[in-house]
């Protein structure tokens, strides 16, 4: 099958969008609830080649709901509860379309789970760190996805009518997995039975009403004449949890507005204000370099007046914006080289202030943001290179950056010429406490690092605030390579040729292993065992070849199946 | 590339083997030390179309290896240190022969994989639960699977000669990953920081002397003049250990022979002693039943004298070349249908008499040995599923199947013309105490099973020693359906037809996902997060197409590769 186009002409996804730009949803916020109603227009795919039937998803879809979730946390923080339903009769979500399944690329398909499955996470991100619930109202059909959306909620409520069910079809209908944390979230989360899980998801026909709620499936199921009332009930029960637990903080607070990025986009670059991509084709190289700031604001009035525009909060929307943009639109890009330039002063002093000032709930929405990201970058599909030059700014969060990479060369000394100081790198609170951006194994990025080595985590820790220059940076373990001016320009040349002569696939099954040593989590369960085998399965014949499951779904044709084991 | 064909006209591989038959190895055991050199035999493939050159592997190789230490645990119970090394000049292994690689079909990979990652966990199953130790000597060359070899010791001796290196050159010379367990091992065991892993893996020529070890990637460098000095050294150490952990045991007992299982093989049938095996070919089914004991022996005197006629060990290797049987000659085998005939209670007084004299050094080598069968069985990708009938006899570690399996359907009552008692099913307390069979995830199966209940799981534990007839088990939630004579044929049919038509991949990645709940291990990470992500690889063009590295390795020709990052 040929592969979609995207619709209206476009050339590239983008993933900016706001609420009055929705073609799917519609957000409603009353008092400490939101309402967040699925109601997806047919006629409005990302790509040509299929309507979005029954309430059925794509990557457009899912942007629009990603977005809605970072509009509650930050223009809407006293919402405690949101309710996720749908706006069609007798149906909560149809799942992925299968059409535009069948219709994409592969690396398209390993892309739209990866990050269908960030937006879920984000979802219980906002419930695990910010207290914001969410209630699923599920009024007729919870298919596939649309179950799997479901599973990211706090409490899910069926109706119980005798036709409403839940249901994970993929394997009989389609020959792939229920793959957007599906599975994961059955055995983990939920904790089903694995027996009945099995049973479950190989029912095309699905759960209804007392046995869902038996099989752990669903939290409630509740006569339709009193859905209302149940859902009425479990936000008011969520909303005296969130009083409670964040007594003594700002009440009710206004939010700030998540205003546009504003972007400069040509051929090879992307211009933000404080992060600038330039994209080397030839050498399948893009490189982002992220801007340090002036100094913070001394109150947090300040930072509210700032809003969308103080620096760690305008650089994180940035930053994932522009990892995303590579992501999707630049698949050819082998590498991702990140390089700094500003004051390492002065990110100190933004990590300081937003530490001083952290039980704000806009601190900590500043730093949850981070946290998200930084993660959206651990899983990025491509290599992650730090350049750590004079000028840099690598110091407290962005720093973390560093530790996110693959590797970091660091460059000894001054270049002729040049009459900034020697590149320094710098350690803050933030790349310790607990309270820091702790990757999806639930490791800070330090700590995974020097697993092997606590003592040299604590060497590391004793350094805190003092600038490193390359010989002390090598020497403490924090990047992997020291060099010298003569040495620099052919060891970095030569390390990105040849990693952009291996191939993308094995490299992106060594980083997915090299990056996440140590403790698994849900969440990693899902991008590794989940993903990888739905990843696997996406390749199989069976699946997506041309008598494959996907392709022949809807046709009247039964697929054919090579029936070996493997 | 044509799949290559089984050596020597046979038609299925053959686990069964012993010492005087190793083509590939020579086990010498002196006192309390083993030596294990590694010699393959160019000639001996297992299949045809490739030579084993530099002490490189395939699955032949490997079923001498975990035969060995089958062996050194079972015959000679007094060794406390294994020396693994190489007889060949100037290279350890070269890790899995290349072109055996590149002729194999998909199935075969992945099993091959599994396998050897299997034999590599049981070297450490040895030091973990029974203190054997391995020291592992590299002359030389360990490359790929040989460093992968290597990493499965307690202690990694590397010749400091200038020339000698350690390396894991899978993805930039053959495009795939280091599989087996290489990646996860060198994060996880090893706790290599990740950028000095990223290095490593894509340095073709690999690392030497004191910097391996300061990458923690060997624990010594030593010159060859101090080799052999430098390895005693260590046997005695570990021996000491041994010897202390040990006070108060059997001193140094003499083992039992493995001698050789019997088998009766027929085109649809396995005959063994305690196994039997029926292939029902048109419903893509193996039935596996095992048959229960007579009573047991009254003391260790007479378990030892039936050495591996004791009923426990005999039905336990004869499972294991069962399973392995299946998973690599009888890839067509949709779903494994175990079932059990003989006495719960002659099962239960085994379980008694193997509790009671726990701490000899058999009952415990036995008790470890069904540990990693029942992982074995985990671990195998076919449906599996339990019929509980009249007559069974799943109690105790029998029961340890019905937990395995992904789902069991029981009994109730009688059939027509069936004197036999009703079925029933009972648990004993290797089901719950922590030195039990557990997975691999580190959990017992109930345990696993009731992660959101742990009620019933006390409520099971309250059960121990009942026979539980199906109402009383389905009600306990130990097995998934419990159906009367009416509805059993149809019902067990319908499923096993429905299984069959599912697709075999799909199955594949759904049963991975919902057996394995729960925590996460090395053991899990090396079997999802690695293998999955390989089992990727091998199907990508990059690695196993027409133009990729594993077939144009050593053609002189370079593999062309897509250049899109999944």
């Amino acid at each position: 099958m040929a592969e979609h186009r995207l619709a209206n002409g476009r050339t590239r996804i983008d993933f900016a969008t706001e609420p009055s730009r929705y073609r799917h949803w519609r957000l409603a916020v009353n008092g400490d609830v939101a309402t967040l109603m699925m109601d997806v227009d047919e006629k409005a795919g990302l790509f040509e080649g299929y309507d979005l039937k029954l309430n059925s998803y794509d990557l457009g879809v899912d942007i629009e709901l990603a977005d809605a979730y970072e509009r509650i946390r930050f223009e809407h923080p006293g919402v405690s509860a949101v309710v996720l339903r749908s706006a069609k009769p007798r149906v909560f979500c149809a799942g992925a379309n299968i059409r535009m399944l069948a219709g994409a690329s592969h690396t398209h398909k390993v892309n739209f789970c990866k990050f269908t499955n960030e937006t879920r996470n984000a979802i219980e991100d906002a419930s695990a760190a910010s207290g914001l619930r969410t209630i699923c109202v599920i009024n007729g059909t919870a298919a596939g996805g649309g179950y799997e959306l479901a599973l990211a909620a706090d409490h899910i409520i069926l109706v119980d009518d005798g036709t409403s069910a839940v249901s994970l079809p993929e394997l009989p209908l389609l020959a792939v997995l229920p793959g957007t944390g599906g599975l994961t979230r059955l055995t983990d989360k939920r904790k089903v039975r694995r027996d009945r899980a099995d049973v479950f998801c190989t029912t095309e026909e699905g759960v209804k009403g007392a046995r869902a709620v038996e099989w752990r499936l669903v939290d409630e199921a509740t006569p339709n004449s009193q859905l209302e009332t149940a859902a009425a009930a479990r936000v008011r029960e969520f909303a005296e949890h969130r009083r409670v637990k964040s007594a003594g903080a700002d009440g009710s607070p206004r939010g700030i507005a998540l205003t546009s990025l504003e972007r400069t986009i040509t051929a090879d670059r992307r211009d933000y204000r404080y992060v600038a991509v330039a994209f080397d084709r030839a050498a399948r190289l893009a490189t982002i370099t992220l801007r340090g700031p002036e100094r913070p604001p001394v109150s947090v009035d300040g930072m509210i007046a700032q809003g969308a525009a103080f620096w760690p909060l305008r650089l994180a929307r940035e930053l994932d914006d522009a990892i995303l943009d590579i992501r999707f639109n630049e698949t050819q890009v082998a590498a991702i080289v990140f390089k700094s330039e500003g004051d390492a002063d002065a990110v100190l002093d933004y990590d300081r202030f937003l530490d001083a000032h952290l039980p704000h709930w806009l601190t900590h929405a500043i730093r949850s943001k981070w946290r998200r990201v930084l993660k959206r970058i651990d899983l990025t599909s491509r290599s992650l290179v730090a350049l750590i030059e004079p000028g840099s700014c690598f110091a407290g969060t962005l720093a973390e950056i560093v530790f996110a990479c693959d590797r970091a060369y660091m460059l000894i000394g001054r270049r002729d010429g040049d009459n900034r100081r020697p590149a320094t790198l710098a350690l803050a609170d933030i790349n310790f406490c607990d309270g820091g951006p702790v990757m999806s194994n639930g490791l800070g990025r330090l700590h995974s690092r020097f697993l092997g080595e606590p003592a040299a985590h604590e060497k590391a820790r004793a350094a805190i605030g003092a600038p490193l220059d390359a010989t002390a940076a090598a020497a403490l373990g924090l990047v992997t390579f020291a060099l010298d001016d003569i040495d620099w320009e052919d060891e970095i040349r030569l390390f990105l040729e040849e990693r952009a002569s291996f191939s993308p696939d094995a490299l992106t099954g060594m980083e997915a292993n090299l990056r996440f040593g140590g403790p698994e989590t849900m969440e990693t369960k899902i991008f590794a065992r989940l993903s990888a085998w739905q990843n696997w399965i996406f390749q199989r014949p069976n699946a997506t070849g041309d008598a494959g499951a996907l392709g022949r779904y809807g046709s009247g044709r039964k697929p054919q199946f090579d029936t070996s084991r493997a």
